[in-house]
């Protein structure tokens, strides 16, 4: 078992009755905002007008950066940047979900910089030293950025998609109202909550060993999604099912899962290779993709079986004492995707989200490269398998 | 659902490959230290030249408060506070378990102040503003002071026990090494887990709506407790029971499993007069008194079935379906008892440690005064219903 290092200072505002504090927090940061957001949905539901308002009582100064793509681009982050010089700003707030947080993450850090941003993901040996404070406002529990120290920004021109993290990179608060998310439409909610999924299991699939606590720790939050995610579809004002997605998303991924593992993500590496050629919605790539790898590691390595019989029993109920380990595995992983097709309405594969065979090959000798070859994780992944994992998913 | 404020900056080194850090940290916070520990269990262990060599590594000056109670007394803080001001230090570093980290706390404070360490106990409307680094060297799980900002203090005169919680007493760093409890006895050891048990039911056992996400978390935490303790006291350097049952230590107590839970704490109240009177072993006291509690909760609000059935069902696999909501609810309370009693060997009555009803009256006073004449809970306690648990123990 590894030792590891668990630090996580974000303070987190979590609830309605919280978010009154935003305006204060952010004006003990500075007195020069950039406000960054997405495609405007945070106007249509008046998000946009009670921030304004927290940051008008406080006198602050705000500048704008909207329009962040989902899957957002290195444009957005270098206008940002842009911004930020130009108008000396102090403190970055984020509203909005992971795609408007990432980016806000390498503006704070190229604000502090002479470098191009993109040089931070082209070579990831270049570290990231300092960056401005970010405040964030969630609006879609998905991603866990609001409480992490990563981001993921594509650049179009190169067809890449990369991730990076550093730990100046972490927000100083998050606010999380789950009244923020009751505009997502079920489909959204329905991606998110795959991510969220995603983001767990890519933990708790190893074969290394780790503590017991942490397994009933995820086990706990993926019966928590699989609980509330159709509640939320169905009826999207509910605040407790929007509370319970909102916090899990941000305990799936602030690094309290993943104790000493020093596990590989294997389905994420995949998924974004799927979103950087055809720019589709991240977590519906890995809805696809995850009982599929789930697939492949058992057929390739039977070992894998007892992690996979603890899943189905523990998440999904499958306690039939008659069942064999490997019976009780390939049962949890029909059950994976039956939530995901059946519940969550997610396509079932590629062909549905109009992704064809003709850059499998491709896609999977860039997903393995840049893990220096292979992806090591539950179990390893050359070139190969990756192919035979997107063959599957057709 | 209440809203709430989660910030746990504290960083954990957690694992035995991960304690080289400690002289490092410490540097990083001053050049004078005061090393705070107990009865001299950590000189035979061996821990203690090891925490003196690294400290020594970064050339530091150490200062040494030893001798520290279980149940820690004010007179050993307000040495500290005289060593601290004599010495002009700059951070203190307690190696031990809850009480030696809880005495170090007020130590911090007091040298910080000009006060009196116990006028912040007589009166918690005080405020702590201000207090010395802390660094901890956890050697027991139990208390969870290692990542929370709260002690509890004796004063033997007054024959009282008091808790006291802010802001500035959380500890900078924890050092969380399982080897270091390898020489933990195992009445220790069940008294230990029986703490831990008790910060979680604390919280999990109220009538308040929540996040179910932390139900699970409890449930997996008190799963954790249940398994792991019996191996920890078979096997004492088993390193996963020990692991398992140190971050369970901090993560029952750190604010995480509270949520947006206005609760009261009712067994700790009770069993803090206990300790005050008769300076017993804080966990063997919860011990006993929290199936008594639970009984007497079940009894006097019928509507506390559900979540004592959901307790049984979650962690004990009372799962029978021919069993009421009540039955399933009294299972659960035999089943933790006959774990206290049967699994971790610890006392099932008050008689049995010395313990007569002399004072029952004057302590059921005391404990709910303490809170305001009612200690508000799971369900609400007058004095004759502490009385009436008191007399349920004997």
């Amino acid at each position: 078992m590894n030792g590891f290092v668990y630090s996580v200072p974000t303070t987190v505002y979590f609830g309605s009755d919280e978010f009154r504090h935003l305006g204060e927090e952010v004006a003990g940061l500075g007195r020069t905002v950039l406000l960054c957001y997405g495609g405007g949905s945070i106007k249509r539901t008046g998000l946009y007008d009670r921030v304004m308002g927290q940051l008008a009582e406080q006198g602050l100064q705000v500048v704008e950066l909207s329009g962040i793509e989902p899957n957002p681009r290195i444009g957005s982050v270098r206008e940002g940047v842009r911004l930020c010089k130009e108008h000396d700003v102090d403190v970055v707030l984020a509203v909005g979900g992971g795609s408007t947080i990432d980016c806000a993450k390498f503006v704070c850090a190229g604000a502090r910089s002479d470098r191009d941003p993109w040089d931070w993901f082209a070579d990831k040996t270049i570290p990231i030293t300092d960056a401005l404070p970010l405040v964030t406002v969630l609006t879609l529990a998905a991603t866990g950025s609001e409480m992490d120290d990563t981001g993921v920004i594509s650049n179009p021109e190169l067809q890449e998609k990369q991730g990076r993290g550093a730990r100046v990179l972490l927000p100083k608060a998050s606010f999380l109202d789950p009244e923020n998310s009751y505009s997502v439409p079920p489909s959204q909610t329905a991606a998110g909550s795959a991510d969220i999924i995603a983001h767990t299991l890519e933990v708790y699939l190893t074969t290394e060993d780790d503590l017991f606590f942490l397994d009933t720790f995820m086990e706990g939050l993926l019966r928590t999604v699989v609980r509330f995610a159709p509640v939320a579809m169905r009826d999207p004002t509910n605040y407790e099912a929007r509370a319970n997605l909102m916090w899990a998303s941000s305990w799936a991924i602030n690094g309290f899962a993943d104790g000493g593992k020093r596990h590989g993500w294997s389905a994420h590496p995949m998924e974004h290779e799927l979103s950087a050629f055809y720019d589709i919605t991240h977590g519906l790539g890995l809805a696809i993709l995850l009982p599929r790898w789930m697939r492949h590691c058992l057929d390739k390595d039977p070992a894998t079986a007892g992690k996979l019989a603890q899943l189905a029993e523990q998440v999904f109920g499958v306690t039939d004492p008659a069942l064999t380990e490997r019976e009780k595995a390939e049962a949890g992983i029909d059950a994976l995707a039956a939530f995901f097709t059946d519940e969550l309405g997610l396509a079932s594969t590629l062909g549905e989200i109009g992704i064809g065979d003709e850059h499998f090959e491709r896609m999977a000798k860039k997903a393995c490269d840049g893990k220096g070859g292979t992806i090591h994780g539950f179990v390893d992944l050359e070139p190969a398998d990756v192919v035979a994992i997107f063959e599957a998913c057709q």
